[in-house]
């Protein structure tokens, strides 16, 4: 399906028509680094959102889930350096307290106002700080990638793309900006993305859109198999673009960019895991069905032993044999294929000799691909994650220290 | 419950009566480490296994259960480096070709020699050295210790234990070997675990308590969440001690001993994981069942995350909680309490202030304990894990290279 997609050049969450963003260096981080922004559009915009399925949720997702009710939105403030998680009736508060300084700023409604913290749980808000920081943003045009940069934990650069697409007859924009990097293994949504677009949409097809989109890019994505209690994906649409209104009849071209936007938002996310070298592409193909496909592929993409096997381009293929066996799907030993990188290493169910040489040469590279065929069904999925460095343990070890 | 149970110093498995082992260098990992062994019992065995559910099986695993199934054996064949899993019709032909080699050797019936392999996946046994192997292994009453060594993979010590505990007017000894200590996520059975006992038992209780054994003891470790294809434990019972056989009615102190015994191999296991420098104890208290706390603590005991962090000594046990929030478990987080090494962090879900020092310095120990009290019902459980390393990653990244 080609829908006239375009990436724009330095594209951001900002791109789309109405939207701005600010952000500035309030210290909950460190002096220096940016740590709390704002998004902001003109207008009111239809908003849909997807969270975490930690049953654990954070004072920002307890509060943004109850502004969404109403599917509107206009503001969006993010934090890093703290996930106000586990900080009982004071984080909702703060969480609160976050919401009117916004309004107080914007002059708009509290419900249209949504958080989003990440960071160290079980440590309340340095709210002093927060205070001064929120009437320090300034929005603008451009404010898109300090945005993108102040929502970073351990993330290693920014993750933010918009693409332009035909809706109709008009050009609509979908922009967004997503962080990782640890505590990644999304369950209905990943650590934190925003996303944004002028085009105007009907509130139910846009969170159908939303699901849809997430359910092959975020959920499909991991980096050490625990998930967020922040977990919040954000889409606002503010129709600044006057296209006629799309639903599900007339979708089709806005879901495959919105696909598009998340996937490369999600790839990014594994491919900047904490301590990662590597993106690692798994596909599993001939399932009985999708289900069991994606379970298998997340299976292999958050195995230690495989993620660590990649990190040093040790083809040690048998464990990726192993997950498959303990993921509980249906399988077939002797019906499964297994390639790494394009290489054969099992057949039916025996191994292939090959040039270890060669596959270790490949295994060295930047991006690398693990294909399983079980030859039982048609269901397939692919899963992202990326390798298991000695810097991953390095960075979460002394985490808060 | 006070059984009388003693350990045995220098405790292995060939204690009880009539048990005799040996081991050799084959030159299956190489020239100077003891690779292959031989368990012998003098007399036919009342046998029972466990074995792993992962749904690629090992040759040796599909052979031993088949020999199984009389619930008799008298030998136990062990290899390690190299697994002989993911090797097709090659692989049983050369697993009945070590049975054979062992009925020749010892001669005895087929179906009573069980085998056992350990190391690479997906790479054939080089049958020559394991022929010349065999031949080369000397029985002895000492040969346990050995055994113990020829088995170890990435273990950096032995595992190996006795105890004798009173059945009835008569002292009968439990015995035990066991390996670790990658790819460790048992559900079912462990890596390997060899059991002996000199106790005349009834085969229906000696199963059943051997799953009762398992169930809070290798079931509840995990070093890096793989489950193996290779996982196998057995229990052989030579009834030699000539003792009132004893069965469902008679065998609370076997039991009791047999726990002891499998605990003891268990936590042995977990603290030599790959890369280990401490071992982590995780309890969960009242959950609304035993299952759904054997859930929380193995989550737990497994976090890439908690893990990391136990390894630095971070107190960082937001961490914790969200573990148990993503572990698909009732929770209600206002309710829940958390204590790190006795220092309560979270209570009643609102963190506690506490002496980061004094708490960090307890973390440096080689023991940690992680205690969560859900407080919703009378579910407990205790699982046991280790921390991540940077050489974990060290080890598994350069495993076939």
């Amino acid at each position: 399906m080609s829908f006239e997609q375009k990436v724009i050049q330095s594209g951001t969450v900002t791109t789309p028509k109405g939207f701005l963003a600010g952000a500035t260096c309030a210290g909950i981080k460190s002096q220096d680094k940016l740590d709390l922004g704002l998004l902001y559009s003109e207008v009111s915009c239809v908003a849909v959102g997807l969270f975490t399925t930690n049953k654990i949720k954070s004072a920002p997702v307890i509060l943004s889930q109850k502004h969404l009710e109403n599917n509107k939105a206009q503001a969006i403030v993010v934090n890093s350096g703290c996930a106000n998680a586990c900080t009982g009736e004071r984080g909702i508060g703060d969480a609160r307290e976050i919401t009117n300084l916004t309004v107080g700023k914007l002059s708009i409604l509290p419900e249209d106002v949504l958080i989003a913290s990440t960071g160290v749980i079980g440590v309340p808000l340095p709210m002093e700080k927060v205070r001064v920081g929120i009437m320090k943003i300034t929005l603008s045009k451009e404010g898109g990638h300090e945005l993108a940069k102040a929502m970073m934990t351990t993330d290693t650069f920014p993750k933010e793309i918009a693409i332009s697409v035909r809706a109709d007859s008009e050009q609509v924009i979908i922009g967004g900006v997503a962080k990782g990097s640890g505590m990644v293994h999304p369950d209905l949504a990943t650590m934190l993305c925003f996303l944004t677009t002028d085009a105007d949409v009907e509130a139910d097809f846009l969170h159908s859109a939303l699901q849809r989109a997430v359910a092959t890019s975020f959920n499909m994505v991991t980096v050490d198999g625990d998930t967020s209690p922040s977990d919040s994906v954000f889409l606002l649409a503010n129709g600044l673009v006057r296209n006629q209104k799309i639903g599900f009849n007339s979708g089709e071209a806005f879901q495959a960019a919105l696909n598009e936007v998340c996937l490369y938002l999600a790839k990014s996310v594994a491919r900047d895991g904490e301590g990662a070298t590597k993106l690692m592409e798994v596909m599993v193909e001939g399932a009985v069905n999708e289900t069991e496909a994606r379970q298998a592929a997340r299976n292999i993409a958050s195995s230690s032993l495989v993620k660590a096997a990649i990190h040093g381009s040790d083809p040690n293929w048998g464990r990726v044999v192993a997950v498959v066996g303990r993921s509980g799907i249906e399988m077939n030993e002797s019906k499964m294929d297994l390639y790494l990188n394009q290489m054969c290493l099992m057949k039916s169910g025996n191994p292939v000799s090959f040039d270890k040489g060669a596959l270790r040469r490949s295994l060295d590279k930047k991006e690398v691909y693990i294909r399983v065929c079980l030859n039982i069904g048609e269901g397939k999925a692919t899963a992202w994650g990326c390798d298991l460095s000695e810097e991953y343990v390095t960075i979460n070890s002394t985490y808060t220290t």
